[in-house]
């Protein structure tokens, strides 16, 4: 048998889900972890996993499937994460495996809401991982469309660029087309912001402002996540590349984001608690817009869309004030 | 009676209507020509234009209205035309009065298709108009928010910025926000381009590409945008303003769109003759894509998605093949 690279994926939702089919298509093996055992003995039995993309069959003898972390990790040069951000800590508490000579992966696109640091940064702080041994698979990417194998771009950030294609050349396929990126930080960092104006644009559908205002939304969205990332780290990127405004327009517009949904719960009149009670899931911005926020707060960028809806989710501001408010700043 | 600036708007469609709309919101009276004298006699008595935005009410002792363009002409200061592009030249053929001493806006958004240029430039070529004299009126903005009084962004372009002021003065009001700008040739450049973007996003859909490489396709039409534009009229602005992003996004993304209507037909499968016929009117990027892919052989600016649209409504290429091609050069 000749050499491939080792992966392991960690979480048992959608974007996992969808990651494993990917790259299954290219390897004859892949570890899973999943916390769900009765998933497992499901995608054991019957080829799919019952919970997220039910759909996709899977060839069972290429997974190695596991309910311990460890044991996936162990397996795995790549591991990648694709979890709740919020679920994150409580799995690497789980684990006892050295991660100096693995290459960690973030599919995550959120905070970790213990450290306020996106997920890349957050290895590089506590496990004193080196960047180019860390990298982030971002979108703009539905887990369900490539369920249905539609074509889906997607952006392999890395510090070290040979990493960076050796992911890429994992997922890519027939309706996957990969690119890769230096910018780690720039990526996630917009992964995660994307989700907070996601929000803002359940807000404002709830509130009733109609598509012209939409627009200007995310027109005024992607100039301020343009201004924040350049205050988090600065670099040469094109802000209109797939990975950030791509993303920032599939999540927005999409009437299946958890977060747009969220958002609109909220603009339509549900208290925080209720809205996240009702959706029985915390949505990414949720966190994210606490984290950017209070970065912002050191950084000081004119981020009002970012203010408007944490005022809304932290301060116990009336919905429909702040957007009031907020139009007189957007153009 | 104190003096007020003289308006009159050129056109019976639904922009048309909801421009006099939001004139009437700040002017004791504007004169108003469309051809179709049933239209007029039905405002004088119902007070709303039968055929478009019909539940916009108007005080019609506001309204000259006239099937007289001559007459609408004669009266203004600042003309306002909004007619399918197709029509202009048309229409320009009936007018005796001079328009030296008038103030043309163009809320055309789309191209002369007998000169190949854009309206600003048709009436500066054309009529030696100076372009202190010329402006553009821009979105993003579906004329059907403004029947319904929903929050919408105008840019009013203006070689003069204290006329494209009064313009936006005269425009604003509690659900109309208008800003100035000074890129006269790029914003109507953007509002040409953005229907053709538009046609590909249909045509996409219609060949049953989805949600994320649609936003791939926006993302990489906004570049291509400000390439063709940088190349027609090299300034400084920012690609990511309401009046370039926004007015592509909310285009784009509607599915109430005439461009991406005729562009999912073609993509289903529709000969370019059959979708134009079904329509029974013809979408404004079916010219802007032939008219900016010519303009460019001379620029040679990358734009593989108007050369794309081109190939397949003026070259007979099909759909499907041309769009695979495309899914190569985007990213």
């Amino acid at each position: 048998m000749t050499d491939y690279p080792k992966f392991a994926v960690i979480g048992g939702g959608s974007w996992a889900t969808a990651i494993a089919k990917m790259l299954c298509v290219n390897l004859p093996q892949i570890a899973w972890y999943m916390r769900n055992e009765d998933a497992i003995s499901h995608l054991k039995i019957h080829h799919h996993n019952p919970n997220y993309l039910s759909s996709v069959e899977f060839h069972v003898n290429k997974l190695k499937l596991t309910s311990d972390i460890n044991e996936a990790v162990a397996y795995a040069d790549y591991i990648i994460f694709a979890i709740p951000s919020a679920f994150l800590s409580g799995e690497l508490e789980k684990m006892t495996v050295d991660l100096k000579d693995k290459v960690i992966f973030s599919a995550i696109k959120g905070i970790v809401p213990e450290t306020s640091l996106i997920v890349g940064e957050h290895f590089h702080d506590t496990y004193d991982l080196d960047y180019d041994n860390i990298g982030v698979i971002t979108g703009p990417c539905h887990a369900e469309e490539v369920a249905l194998e539609r074509l889906s771009y997607l952006t392999i950030a890395c510090g070290d660029q040979h990493k960076a294609q050796i992911v890429a050349n994992c997922l890519s396929g027939n309706y996957i087309k990969a690119k890769t990126s230096d910018d780690i930080i720039g990526t996630e960092y917009a992964a995660m912001l994307k989700n907070i104006y996601a929000i803002a644009a359940g807000i404002a559908h709830g509130l009733g402002y109609g598509d012209n205002f939409q627009s200007v939304l995310m027109s005024n969205g992607i100039r301020e996540m343009k201004k924040f990332i350049k205050k988090v780290h600065k670099m040469k990127r094109n802000i209109n590349d797939s990975a950030y405004l791509g993303d920032l327009l599939v999540t927005g517009y999409s009437v299946f984001s958890r977060n747009r949904m969220f958002g609109n719960m909220i603009g339509k009149g549900y208290t925080v608690k209720s809205a996240m009670m009702e959706m029985s899931m915390v949505a990414e911005g949720y966190y994210a817009a606490k984290s950017a926020w209070e970065l912002n707060q050191t950084h000081g960028a004119k981020t009002p869309i970012i203010d408007a809806v944490h005022a809304i989710l932290y301060e116990g501001k009336e919905a429909k004030k702040v957007f009031k408010k907020l139009t007189e700043k957007l153009d």
